[in-house]
């Protein structure tokens, strides 16, 4: 038997935004690898096996699917969102680099995924409509000066913004500096948008104005959009539409 | 019948690419309204009305299907891609916006869809696998000097990049002037990757040094990612992996 590995994106929760071919390598699987929340998002049967691991254990969890789909399972490592947004492919990647080279022939392929971002400009309006921009928080893994140059720089451009891993609890500090460098950078008027758990069913959107946004408002459930400068509020009976024109003058 | 008007996304082009919940209101529409070929992937069948147009004129379309949801109609907005990403969306509200106050309160809602840069992304590896932007090099609806200067803060944010509406026959300097100015702000060994209807019959990729970069390599049919100073190209039988890795040193 032939194995083989696909980086899949389950999207952010609900079941109607996983795509038809991410569904369909799943029926196809026997291996199922990922972070605990998003194998259990799969569900069970037999000639199946689930393997759940916990945060932060990417590589290793790489090295075990690409070992299994060496060995001819056919398996699948699920991230939520796209794979390829600060998830599980470069991860996989990093992997297959620094590994036997018999890795690097192995059947591969990375199967896209509606990612946080999109799902919650969507809930929204279209607050992403133009040019934009899209950076993690999380100092994890680089160092904190390089997210404060993205920000100002980012600002500069006058990108509409995505951040994703806004705010943990071991990095309860990060995003309130954030706010600071945006507020050095824009306007008080700017609209921020804080989108916790899209489309599943403790989802929460609250818009702000940058003066008014706090901290508390983002946690590592959410992902927060930044307008530009030219990013409009439609207000109306219910949820106001924040959006970004197409249209920027000279 | 209380009309309403759902904002879609179909993906770059492969029905498996399509989340089920655009599937879902595509099978209640009774009207569906959008540029010619993006409307010619919904099959026809009886109570429901196609109503497709040419390219450039969005917000005529946003207010004909504005007006038909008013009426009572079951209107779809089709956008390739991910509606929220130099789409429709924003067209409709800007519609939503200049128009009749009754507009605002329309049952409005935005259906994301699998954008062109992240199936790309996902067809090449994972370019986009760390911080990044996206840019809309047409200038049709902003001053050419603002594409510069965001090029040039992108490039020194050290930003993965990825461009839409690269080059069309009206605008062929546009991205001759944006390898120039990438020329001058990035290394020559830096990745960059045409990828060409991604996921349709005649996908095509193609990844290059910046230094070899040419115009010709993009036209309107095509994204193209440009790597952060840390992607990377892992070579093998085949396609090489293009990659960002997660992790960035002091």
């Amino acid at each position: 038997m032939s194995g083989w590995l696909r980086i899949v994106g389950l999207g952010p929760g609900a079941e109607a935004l996983v795509t038809p071919e991410v569904t369909a390598v799943l029926a196809e699987a026997t291996d199922v690898v990922g972070y605990i929340p998003y194998v259990a998002r799969v569900a069970e049967r037999p000639g199946l096996t689930l393997h759940a691991s916990d945060n932060r254990v990417e590589i290793d969890r790489s090295r075990h699917a690409l070992e299994m789909a060496a060995d001819g399972h056919r398996v699948v490592v699920v991230s939520s969102g796209d794979p390829g947004v600060f998830a599980m492919a470069s991860a996989v990647f990093e992997a297959v680099e620094s590994g036997p080279r018999a890795w690097r022939d192995l059947d591969i392929q990375v199967l896209p995924g509606i990612t946080a971002m999109l799902a919650a400009a969507a809930r929204a309006g279209a607050p992403l409509g133009h040019d934009f921009c899209c950076i993690n928080l999380s100092d994890n893994l680089k160092p904190w000066p390089l997210i404060e140059r993205r920000l100002r720089l980012a600002a500069q451009a006058d990108f509409a913004m995505a951040f994703y891993n806004p705010r943990s609890k071991s990095r309860p500090e990060g995003f309130e500096k954030t706010l600071q460098i945006l507020r050095k950078e824009c306007e008080p008027e700017r609209l921020i948008l804080f989108a916790r758990a899209v489309s599943r069913p403790d989802e929460a959107l609250r818009v702000a104005h940058l003066a008014e946004a706090t901290p508390e408002m983002a946690d590592m459930q959410t992902v927060v959009l930044v307008g530009s400068s030219r990013t409009r509020i439609i207000e109306r009976d219910g949820a106001p539409i924040v959006y970004t024109p197409r249209f920027t003058p000279e």
